[in-house]
């Protein structure tokens, strides 16, 4: 597909802007049709000028019900939260929200398929850790485990996740990889 | 499952709020994980108070690049779009924007059920339509054909959905008969 490999250094990009780029692709090239979930917003003040767009004038960030993304890829429904940290040593599950891991329950219940996408900054490297995975340590740090997921692990239990110069957070071969 | 069975008469809900009402009701029954999309803001200023709030001051209504809802219901994707006419013998085509037909058509072509949701007020009567449908109508307007749906075709080619209690707008068994 004339993809060039190289790495996610000094771009000046967020994750999610990444991640909003490879979707773009995956639509334009027909491999998946993923969206990002819009942050949604309690208006509670809008103007309606004459003869111009109507203007928010008040309103506050509600928690979202869902996650960041989702869509459907050969023919299974996908779901899934991306999240960037700078640790050094461990992913934070402080990050994921009790709603989220609900949410992706359920989701996974009834035949969906949800990860994570975590980039650890310091290490320029994005992994795709599957639902059932994160469930795991979610489920242990509350009995008595660690509150996070050390990168040492997410090397063996994740996909590392090539940058393409389309595709900059190739998640789709990662799906083919796992669940196909 | 203890429905009762009723009318949309004079409950002074619109088309959204039942379909929202019908979603909780489904997952909390355990029949499917179907989301409202947020609706899209173009952020331009928030104010961050001390020890309350952020407060967006200026935000503008962006268009949605998709449909109103999405999710996952028996282990397939689905999407559709919900609109409500006050039209008495046809549903206007001027309701659906080129872009929801080009999403529902790629995610269709991935494997996707889409459909549209299509409330007749005056006759307190609500149809699924299946994009396949939605589709036909669509590009027949180009070709010289009419620019709405006759209300008298939704009857023959869509599903009338029953009213229920809990499941206001009752579309899985519309997809229990049409797709599995
Ligand atoms: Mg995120
Ligand atoms: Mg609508």
């Amino acid at each position: 597909q004339g993809k060039t490999q190289a790495t996610f250094s000094n771009r000046g990009m967020t994750l999610e802007e990444d991640i909003a780029l490879t979707n773009d692709y995956y639509r334009h090239a027909n491999i998946a049709i993923v969206h990002k979930n819009p942050t949604p917003i309690q208006i509670v003040n809008v103007d309606y000028p004459k003869r111009s767009a109507a203007v928010i004038k008040e309103a506050y960030f509600k928690q979202a019900s869902t996650t960041d993304f989702n869509g459907v890829y050969r023919g299974r429904y996908i779901d899934f939260e991306a999240k960037e940290t700078k640790n050094k040593t461990s992913f934070p599950l402080s990050n994921i929200h009790q709603h989220q891991i609900d949410h992706m329950r359920a989701c996974e219940a009834h035949g969906g398929i949800c990860f994570i996408i975590v980039k650890f900054a310091i290490h320029e490297e994005v992994y795709f850790l599957p639902a059932a995975k994160l469930f795991w340590y979610w489920n242990d740090q509350f009995q008595g485990g660690r509150k996070s997921i050390p990168y040492d692990h997410m090397k063996v239990e994740g996909e590392l996740l090539p940058f393409h110069y389309q595709a900059r957070v190739d998640y789709a071969a990662a799906l083919d990889k796992l669940y196909f």
